[in-house]
């Protein structure tokens, strides 16, 4: 047992240190033992070992008069490097198909967006043939670490399939012999959007105050996961977490009542929008016509309120982030919408209401996610 | 990092010695290191531990033909003692309070049952003074390892105060003042009933299929209590898994729906009866009204599974756990038909259903629990 659980521990090291350096633009080796709490002697390690992989950019950091030792070897600064090696991410999650190439330092170095029309499951393929083409031109000389495959709903390892409502001719297709046969024999990493996104936040920081953190997504389709003490709650099903599929006092799914469709029907807007317009159209209203927008997620937030009750008693989380596609132009308010209709069906009771939080903007949760995915199945290759 | 590491390994080794001597009635070193896969080394080293600590019996097999070495050394079978060392479990969770005593080899030396009449906090502390009296006398010759006190919900250890529904009086309580104050100064355990019985279903054989357990409650109060790869979960307020508080779609919450007095209802019995007489009375029904009896049991299996809907989807539970009071003189047949309400609820979605059972017969679950807590904690003296 000790070998397996001396590697982890190096494993949870070398995490901490693509952690910091992923956060921080470079840091020196000093910096990265106080901020990490590991020796000097582990950090030297750990980035003689990420070095090898040519995964570190080293710059002698200028000497400066207020330095400690300014009269001792140079420090250098190390940060992360998107020269030579690269993830890909592929989300076939909604409608609108995208591919992302990052860098190791997580930098975006191309996007592709699906603007086809045309028949499902055709418009997938190509969009996979061309796309890979984009993608080996952009790779250049850098190679690719592994590629991760966002679905819309829990991915089954045996069959190789997924099982989703929103787009079920999806549930027919075999995922990595398609992936394989269009793209090309790569590692791939199959989850559910929502599985990625939790895993964006289960950052040591985060972790050391939470025993639960809840992510809530609502977008084209309502769902969420949940991280109990750093690890996913996944289930029997992999649908864990999955409030959008709770039943309402009518008889109806929350999903349904929470999407954008019903969001966009309440400000009588066309629901057929690509992800582009949608945005665009979201600001537009939400600056002509503020209080018409107010009053939509004012609803929808009651709602969403009344559909986290049953998460309040179930899991009791201590943080829930709430990714709310429609919310964007004003995702802060939301959240204190939310929330304020939460204390009031928990009025009475003597209870600590969760910390509630928008999703942090940039790179999206799901994005991030993958990204630590695909680290962490590099580092068990690494540490082998 | 490391001795941390190595004496929770140390721990989990021992645990698992415990837990086969607590299943089996007595077995050999090498009984213990092939059951356990530990080697037989580790086995000798950790037997004398518990040896030293004077919780463990120790007898000459007879010499068996079969034997494999029969030449060899005589075997001995090691078997846990309860002459010794005992734990205490007070259970405050009930109108009815109970206090048992147990031996550190999990066999009952005494049980007390509260049947005084009065108002209840007066009760309680005389409850605890003469019990604590007849405690003392059963002991003996014996030292008390730790006092476990179940309570009708979550406990809050800076304030050393519970917060429950049903017995609003508890909650002005401040609970180990009281308990030393009436009992003794011991190491006390404080914790909801549900979080110590879903403990007791906490062991490697479970947990290794077992992503999620569910246990679920339903007596006077319905809660439940969730286990994730062998954590708790807890939650911010210590409320996780309390399914009881799900809202219906009348906007009522579970609770009062399933409890105990709701079922008494259906059947016209008198709702104050004391747990002895209830058991009675219900056997009594079930065996001379069979068919009320069945059609008021399926009429709240019909509502469980209901109320379980909300939390197929938030945990997703492997296994489930049901521990209904009432249904005690059919706990299979109740099972069957929450399984058939689950099937009809899931009808047509592509789901798994995790596995339900009733509650092992015998030793309540929360008294296992209790006990199991006990000796984790014991186990963390004895390791320092």
């Amino acid at each position: 047992m000790k070998p397996i659980v001396l590697s982890s521990i190096r494993k949870q090291n070398l995490r901490k240190v693509l952690d910091l350096l992923t956060l921080a633009p470079a840091m020196t080796r000093q910096e990265l033992a106080e901020a990490s709490g590991l020796s000097q002697m582990t950090v030297t390690n750990l980035v003689e070992l990420l070095k090898k992989q040519g995964v570190l950019h080293q710059t002698v950091v200028p000497r400066d008069e207020n330095s400690r030792h300014p009269q001792g070897r140079r420090a250098r600064a190390i940060s992360l490097s998107g020269d030579q090696k690269t993830w890909l991410i592929v989300d076939i999650s909604s409608r609108q198909f995208s591919m992302t190439l990052i860098g190791f330092d997580v930098e975006i170095l191309m996007e592709i967006h699906d603007n086809q029309q045309g028949e499902y499951l055709q418009r997938l393929e190509s969009f996979l043939r061309e796309g890979g083409i984009r993608m080996l031109n952009a790779l250049s000389d850098r190679k690719l670490l592994g590629v991760a495959i966002i679905t819309p709903g829990p991915y089954e390892i045996s069959s190789d399939t997924v099982n989703n409502q929103r787009l079920p001719q999806l549930n027919q297709v075999r995922i990595k012999e398609l992936f394989r046969r269009c793209l090309g024999h790569y590692e791939y990493y199959v989850d559910e959007d929502v599985k990625f996104a939790v895993r964006s936040f289960s950052d040591p920081v985060v972790l050391n105050q939470c025993e639960v953190l809840y992510y809530l997504y609502i977008g084209e389709g309502v769902g969420g996961a949940a991280v109990h003490r750093g690890n996913m709650l996944r289930g029997l099903n992999a649908t864990a977490g999955d409030a959008g599929r709770l039943i309402d006092r009518q008889g109806n799914i929350y999903e349904n009542r929470l999407n954008t469709e019903a969001f966009l029907h309440l400000l009588d807007i066309p629901v057929s929008l690509p992800p582009e317009e949608l945005q665009e159209t979201l600001r537009r209203v939400a600056t002509q016509q503020p209080l018409q927008y107010a009053s939509a997620l004012e609803l929808m937030a009651s709602v969403t309120a009344e559909m986290l009750h049953s998460v309040l008693w179930i899991l009791d989380p201590t943080h829930i982030v709430i990714d709310c596609v429609y919310a964007q132009p004003d995702g802060k308010s939301f959240v204190q919408m939310v929330k304020k209709h939460l204390a009031k069906l928990f009025q009475g009771e003597p209870r600590i209401l969760p910390h509630l939080f928008p999703c942090p903007p940039g790179v999206s949760s799901v994005l991030r996610g993958a990204v630590r995915v695909l680290q962490s199945a590099w580092l068990d290759r690494i540490l082998m």
